[in-house]
């Protein structure tokens, strides 16, 4: 009898033709979230994903119409309730194109080119969700999947999932399951697998300083006013002290240190400070002393000004004395703060601090806490033993200093945790022109995913 | 034989009913120097006054077409080389009279209520000009001017005279004069004439600080990049210290002090705490510790944040990590200070305290020193005795917190002091919609310049 594993591989194998033209398919489909233009293309993005589902025999497809883009839902549950049950995520919406003229080929004209295939979504993310379908396919056309599997694929990831949250929460009974593939998050190298184990929280806020009922003249004015704009500098200059930390307090009474084995292991990343500054050009890093800059990245809490305005910001010289300032003030949070907590910090900083001379609004406009995976459960085993099949080396665990939505969602909607990777590499221009999916890395990630879902129910 | 001063005086009270009306025909131009919507009724302004000056047989009288709005010029030179030759300075351009439905009666219908005349113009500076132009003409249909006079009428002064240096700096031969009068600063209340004997100077920068290439994904990179507009903040912040100080190396070195006598004058003027609390509504006053505010505002420096920018300042959270921050700092100046010292004072401040984490650019917009007249000069007490001669009180001394460009530039291009004064009183609500003039106050205004001609002849 021949080994199923392999039979899945084999037919991956056999029509991976057939799987790249499917994704220049859907690649074609301008489905750009941030636009209203684009409205028609994400309907029918969502359309060419039911249907894609549908012909892999998948069970419950519906689109589900919220109130902007369709949220598209399939599931097999043919493997009994003793076997685990996998929700597979994924987005087909995409960023916007711009600058099209910086563009070799045109964005949704799929084209390849040197192993790499060019588009818009490429590696964010419909190849990887075409490697999440085609995976599924692969073992369903030739044995019987070893789990159960939900698909949840969303179009509005590029918009910051404004409706997912309600919609997992009003389909909990529809969406219960043991863990969650997250194929959004990226491998550091083409020969460097890689699990991102740790996803920082956020909390987000927009602090309004009032001082005189209206604009003043500077010179009329200029010495019996404190400017707004200047107690706005005064205030988040103080957020800061000398060692680079955050001065709100029992900021950092709550996180979970590192311990010498993690920092071993991520020392092990190829992010170090070359590689920062290669990235951002800028002429130094900069940030908390004592750690490196992938543990600040990845382990250690921040808070950055998102933006600030005050008064006259226009070309020109206007000489006047705001009556208002503001500033966007954003923390990224690690286990265990709570971002209701780090409001009650940023107020206490505030109290402290603001001067009698103005009057001042502290909104909360976002927060979700940081997440942290279990680096030995059984799916992150499942994946990393499938990663070391594919690829010969055991994957590298990344801590990543973003925030996903539905992976904080999920976890604190349904209790379950996410298994993140992905087959994007660091230099596949996500959001930038000439967007590409370098494809014997996504053909590895198609027997990888295979592995993974036999994995699951034969450790 | 008649008291030739007596003469004007009566002739002046005679003509009291024409005075208003030639005035309210000057407020019924939209003269809004603002919009290029106005263009053609900012030509029926210039038109109207030469017309008007020509009929006071001022002879030259010529409207000289700068760029965009004409000056107008006249002048009558009769009373011969030995004669003190004055420049008479105002604006017949107004601000723009939005919002109209606050308005009782519309802006450019000037309406009289309650001894005041309401209109766009009425007080800043239309009636001014008037009330020099009345004096003059009371003077020349009785007798003979005692001193030489010439106008200066221009239509650019609401969008910062920047024609005005240039057209002074191309005809100092017709503009040589001993003194400018300038009746574009008011007094304190309509039983306290008030000489305005100090403006500060002004020196504006732009501050551009640049971090990463591109703005940043504010999760991946927050904790290696220093926030260009967290440096920007903190920069800024170290610009005062705790006493309310400006900490630029240097900047207090020749700022010339106030002598006890001085300051015992400012103490007099109705310009308390209360009176600032009452006029900027903020809850609580701020400065320089050890001077009163009438000091602050008026003899000493100040630097203030006119602008601030960075990141994302639309609705909503972005968790952008910017690559870009910018302020607008201007410092307001006293005598001695230097604009082009100050700039030199804020380089070394940046290159002593911006860290090697950022770049950063300092441009100098405007700069122009500050002006202290000094109080004993014939024009000053010319115009005091005059005041004294209306009012029955000596005028109070004021300084002005802001500058005024014309001031300075007819003392660095033509070495020449002005005597600023003026007959608009605190709640004339310039620039604010009901702009309106005090009748009475207007007249006394008008007695007082007659006065004050003769007396730069017979002291």
């Amino acid at each position: 009898m021949t080994d199923p594993r392999q039979s899945a591989l084999d037919y991956a194998h056999t029509h991976r033709g057939r799987f790249l033209e499917e994704l220049k398919q859907l690649l074609a489909i301008p489905s750009i979230s941030t636009s209203p233009t684009y409205k028609n293309n994400m309907q029918q993005a969502s359309q060419w994903v039911a249907d894609h589902l549908g012909s892999m025999q998948m069970t419950g497809v519906k689109v589900y119409p919220p109130e902007s883009h369709p949220i598209v839902y399939a599931e097999w549950l043919g493997a009994g309730s003793e076997a685990p049950t996998v929700l597979i995520y994924g987005h087909y919406d995409v960023q916007p194109a711009d600058p099209l003229d910086e563009w070799t080929t045109p964005p949704f004209e799929p084209t390849e080119r040197n192993h790499n295939l060019y588009a818009r979504g490429a590696s964010d993310m419909k190849g990887q969700v075409m490697a999440t379908f085609k995976a599924v396919e692969a073992i369903m056309r030739t044995s019987t999947l070893p789990v159960n599997v939900k698909f949840v694929i969303e179009g509005e990831e590029e918009v910051g999932s404004p409706h997912l949250a309600d919609f997992i929460r009003e389909h909990q009974k529809l969406l219960a399951c043991d863990v969650c593939l997250n194929t959004d998050t990226g491998m550091l190298a083409p020969d460097k697998p890689t699990i991102t184990y740790a996803l920082r929280g956020l909390a987000y806020f927009e602090l309004h300083l009032y001082g005189a009922s209206q604009d003043l003249h500077s010179g009329l004015y200029g010495g019996v006013v404190h400017n707004p704009a200047q107690v706005l500098c005064e205030l988040i200059a103080g957020m800061h002290d000398e060692q680079g930390q955050v001065t709100l307090p029992g900021f950092y009474d709550k996180v979970l240190p590192l311990d010498e084995e993690e920092r071993v292991e991520l020392s092990r990343l190829p992010l170090d400070e070359r590689f920062y500054l290669g990235q951002t050009g800028v002429p130094q890093l900069w940030g908390e002393k004592g750690y490196t800059p992938v543990e600040r990245i990845g382990a250690r809490p921040t808070l950055e000004v998102n933006g600030i305005y005050s008064g006259f910001i226009e070309e020109g010289a206007k000489t006047v004395l705001p009556a208002f300032a503001m500033a966007k003030i954003s923390t990224r949070l690690v286990p265990n703060q709570e971002p209701a907590e780090v409001e009650l910090q940023l107020r206490e900083y505030l109290e402290n601090h603001a001067p009698p001379t103005v009057r001042w609004e502290l909104i909360n406009m976002i927060g979700g806490p940081a997440s942290l995976s279990d680096r030995n459960s059984p799916a992150i085993k499942a994946l990393s033993s499938a990663q070391r099949m594919v690829w010969g080396v055991p994957p590298l665990f990344k801590r990543e200093g973003g925030s996903v939505p539905v992976v904080t969602q999920l976890q604190e909607i349904l209790g379950v945790s996410s298994v993140n990777t992905g087959f994007g590499l660091p230099d596949d221009h996500l959001h930038g022109p000439n967007e590409k999916l370098h494809l014997p890395t996504w053909y590895k990630g198609i027997d990888t995913l295979i592995h993974f879902l036999f994995n699951l129910r034969q450790p």
